[in-house]
């Protein structure tokens, strides 16, 4: 056994993953003091707020592009940068965002056997011809030839390029069906009114989930599936979207619904009965309704942001593609096909839209980029003395919390004042703030500990801030 | 503190994830036992070898586009899929083992500091009109016009964008630097042969990453770093990659290396001293050139593929874009930049065309798609009786070796017999092949374990294959 497990490792079949590359985080190796563990600093983080440091400036020459606070917020904090019209770098903070957003996606799309790939963005067109919407679409398309003069499109969604690729698989059975594709990838659409930061981009991420059934039957049950597991994508997240009956749209299909985030800045309307319970988008009624088609109780119109949509498809592409499988009287039948999106970069500002302050960011706890921020004094301050304490407990936090290596930040811009530190730690939303102050030279030290959701402020003793923060959950 | 808590719940400020959503396993519910644990089933994974069951069926008309073995092999059991010239659809095994050497990569990057961004693919063609790139890439560039009838390219590269970037952040100071940004995203180049399956495709995912610093000194330094976690990458990967010293190309600079993997199919030649351990990409050397240029001894020529590239920038960028900093002066100088490039979807294919057998895929450890295939006995066999035990040690593999939850994988396919299982495991390549045979019937039951990186065939109980396997990394 000795021998074999020497041999296996040997092989490189056990991965070779030596002890001290666990629990990595950033960090910039003569950043850090020697002998001391390894700690995030805020003062090396690429962000703009932080390369100005101790100022936010102002958007020069940009206000008028400012259509809504997510957008202006995202710039002022330096989560997102402008690179043309509709395309926006995403900073280290946003990505750590996004990650986390696609992590808490795939659980909840595996969970109900999603099975993720990755098709390319390169979408011939020919694919596009024979579903007619190459010229449907047309000008929403970004599209291009290469150098034999093939002509392309840049994937805006991909129930074309799945339902081919499906079809390749020519000995479908029945006994493999239900399943359920589905990738997180950028997409392209050439909006004529790119606007609202990540809300309405021209390049985005997206998840799409394509799912492929024997019967209609089986379809709308794996449809009523992928529903209840965006109902429960948007309960972890804590955002109250609404699910209303939708138009088909350019995908097509018969049944159709929404996920509407209610923002101010929601570019759909969508109405609901409070007393049976029926959802709308608007543009699915006639105009003339203004009662609930099927209570007669009254309507409430809302603005609301489209953060998911879901479709069942029936067999309109697999038809077109010749997308089979042998049923169970051994003849073929085409597959029934439902299809999926979920906006990811939009699902990220939508939240920051809707959990904001006109001044300050706040995050979905699961999402937010650090869920810890320390703040050690001032230099020179009478406080100073406390600036060992913090780097102790920001140890003491990651060693009792393992789950929070990566996830704690330490303020080292000591140069400025507390206040200052504290003000900026609001404005990032932080979920939870903690600052030695004045109490933390008491025996024993206390910090205090800002809840930024809840608005509370406590003074913990280092015990206290870890049972706090071991109920602190990260994806 | 209890009110607190509960009102920081309350409020998704603590994030919500009920423990039932742990250690998700993709299944589909109605494929699972009910009241037993949720395990991985073969039958129902999307991808070619298993929809068509017991059949490897031959690939059909593509023999001719077959250009070497780790093409044929991804094809033949399902990890890849063609979707148009230099374009592949990377299917559900491909992409478990994509993400898992991305975790790698920024487990490593992040070592070094390195920040994570994503910048759009969609390039405005100005940028690239500064550096006169437009022209001198041309046709290796997709290029493409919005419906304004402005230019883009889709980014084979991104120097040109983060130069760009970094420019834009006005009030630099050197006490910011450096900074290390990169990003694991799509690139696109318009390659006139595509071949080799992921080896040279059109659309591939690379990591690149660009580096800022404040004087020559600090950048050298900086690309010795990031050479050193290229080395380690490789290194905890099992690939024995040579840095050669290598030609600027497109990109410039003043100083390059290429992280060379042997490889017969590689199209790059390098020349290696064994002597003094001089080693360069032929283009770098004198055609006559038959000794080593440092000291004289023979020079051995080898085939490898470029899985990495290295490139110090200088102010070859920095000065097009005007992007600086405030030195210790207090005047303004030109960042110094370098620029650092892994293959990611190369590095998948080079990998198993270099550990590879001819008929069966052979990954590095970390990066098999599942660690674990487990076979149990054959419906109707004398063993059938050990059917249920298999379920048993799935179990207990899971609860003993929690990280190895989603890595093991059950092949259901029960009307098959054990050999036949056995033999597409092999292809398939899990490192580990535990067989319910006939010993599995002993009281204690043994198992048939094949190490298929090893070789070794050893026949362990419950308690030895869970010691074995509690060896096992996976990242």
């Amino acid at each position: 056994m000795e021998g074999l497990l020497r041999r296996c490792r040997g092989l490189h079949t056990l991965a070779t993953c030596s002890p001290q590359l666990r629990g990595y985080t950033p960090h910039r190796l003569h950043h850090c003091t020697p002998g001391r563990g390894r700690r995030l600093t805020l003062s090396t983080m690429f962000q703009p707020q932080n390369l100005r440091e101790d100022q936010v400036l102002p958007l020069d020459g940009r206000s008028a592009d400012l259509t809504c606070k997510s957008q202006r917020l995202m710039l002022q904090v330096g989560l997102i940068y402008p690179a043309s019209p509709g395309c926006y770098h995403l900073l280290p903070y946003a990505v750590r965002a996004l990650e986390k957003l696609v992590r808490t996606i795939d659980q909840e799309m595996q969970a109900i056997g999603g099975q993720k790939v990755s098709m390319p963005s390169l979408s011939p067109a020919e694919l596009w011809r024979a579903t007619n919407r190459w010229d449907s679409m047309d000008r929403e398309l970004f599209k291009l030839r290469d150098r034999h003069d093939k002509e392309y499109c840049l994937g805006p969604t991909h129930e074309e390029v799945v339902t081919a690729l499906v079809a390749s698989q020519k000995t479908l059975s029945y006994k493999q069906l239900p399943f359920l594709l589905y990738q997180v990838t950028r997409k392209f659409r050439d909006e004529p009114r790119p606007r609202f930061g990540l809300l309405r981009g021209r390049e985005f991420y997206m998840k799409d989930m394509y799912t492929f059934d024997a019967t209609p039957e089986a379809a709308q049950e794996t449809y009523g599936l992928v529903c209840a597991a965006y109902s429960r994508l948007f309960e972890r997240l804590g955002l109250r979207c609404v699910q209303v009956q939708a138009d088909v749209g350019s995908i097509g299909g018969s049944l159709s619904h929404e996920f509407q985030l209610p923002v101010d800045v929601g570019e759909d309307r969508f109405a609901v009965c409070a007393s049976c319970g029926f959802s709308a988008n608007v543009e699915t009624l006639d105009v003339s309704q203004t009662s609930c088609p099927t209570c007669q109780g009254s309507l409430t119109e809302t603005r609301g942001v489209e953060v998911g949509h879901t479709f069942y498809l029936g067999t309109k592409y697999s038809s077109v593609f010749d997308a089979k499988f042998t049923n169970t009287h051994g003849s073929v039948s085409l597959v029934e096909m439902g299809c999926y999106g979920l906006g990811v970069t939009r699902i990220l500002a939508a939240a920051i839209e809707s959990f904001s302050t006109e001044d300050c960011i706040r995050w979905p706890g699961l999402l937010a980029p650090y869920q810890v921020c320390l703040i050690p004094p001032k230099k020179g301050s009478i406080e100073e003395a406390a600036a060992e304490l913090t780097e102790h407990l920001y140890d003491h936090i990651t060693e009792a919390v393992p789950r929070l290596r990566g996830e704690v930040l330490l303020d080292d811009r000591t140069h400025l004042t507390i206040g200052k530190r504290r003000k900026d730690a609001d404005k990032f939303g932080y979920p939870f703030v903690i600052i030695a102050g004045k109490r933390a030279l008491e025996d024993p030290a206390h910090f205090e500990v800002w809840c930024q959701n809840t608005g509370e402020v406590v003074f913990l003793s280092r015990e206290g801030v870890l049972e706090l923060l071991s109920q602190v959950q990260v994806v």
